[in-house]
């Protein structure tokens, strides 16, 4: 491989990708939510949306693949900017509909330049606490 | 305030969340999606939905509060599990269609009993690195 190098996953054996497509669950434009999360500080990176191609090619490649639902194009993080994201883990959630992938994220995941997406635009709310 | 104590925001003012509600960009079901991380463990928890309502409660009560798709209403994490969610800091990314909510998780985040919705179907994908 050029761009990557891919090893097998976690348990030493390629993921049943297709039993993972089934269980998924997609939105009605056919498409998850997925949050991208630094796998070693666990800073919340961004999040991007997947169809299930993006999900296969993201689950058997080692790098993260977006459904880009402006440009209706697949999206391979970093192809333009260098900025990769190359997969370590992943986990959908309770009842299919959300992906997290931990990732070890190139320089910026935000097209701003900044290390987050939720850098930009802290909104500082009211702090809530249990009652004594 | 029976249920929680809630305190000023992180600068000592309330939000202005007329403003913020003009800056959120929600999808043509008047959602966005938040993602919710333990503020201290960085743990990923789960993702929930809101409309501008749930996030105007959010941002001033410091309880998370989302829009139920399935039940077609309000549903404030934690008034029927006990199992709340106290927001200590939010954010929008940086095209205003998703929040971040850090908050002190009390007890089970998932309605499995589980501490987080991500820890239930692990998919162990193809690990990637940056080529050599």
């Amino acid at each position: 491989m050029t761009e990557a190098q891919a090893s097998a996953s976690g348990d030493g054996s390629a993921p049943d990708v297709e039993t993972i497509l089934e269980r998924a669950t997609f939105n009605a434009d056919g498409l998850l939510p997925a949050v991208i999360q630094q796998h070693d500080t666990l800073e919340v990176l961004m999040l991007g949306w997947m169809d299930a191609e993006a999900l296969r090619r993201t689950l058997t490649t080692g790098r993260v693949t977006y459904w880009s639902r402006s440009r209706q194009e697949y999206w391979r993080k970093g192809d333009t900017s260098g900025h990769a994201q190359y997969v370590h883990q992943a986990a959908l959630d309770c009842d299919g509909d959300t992906l997290l992938v931990q990732v070890e994220q190139i320089g910026a995941a935000c097209h701003t330049g900044d290390r987050t997406c939720f850098l930009a635009d802290v909104l500082n709310p009211v702090v809530g606490a249990p009652a004594e």
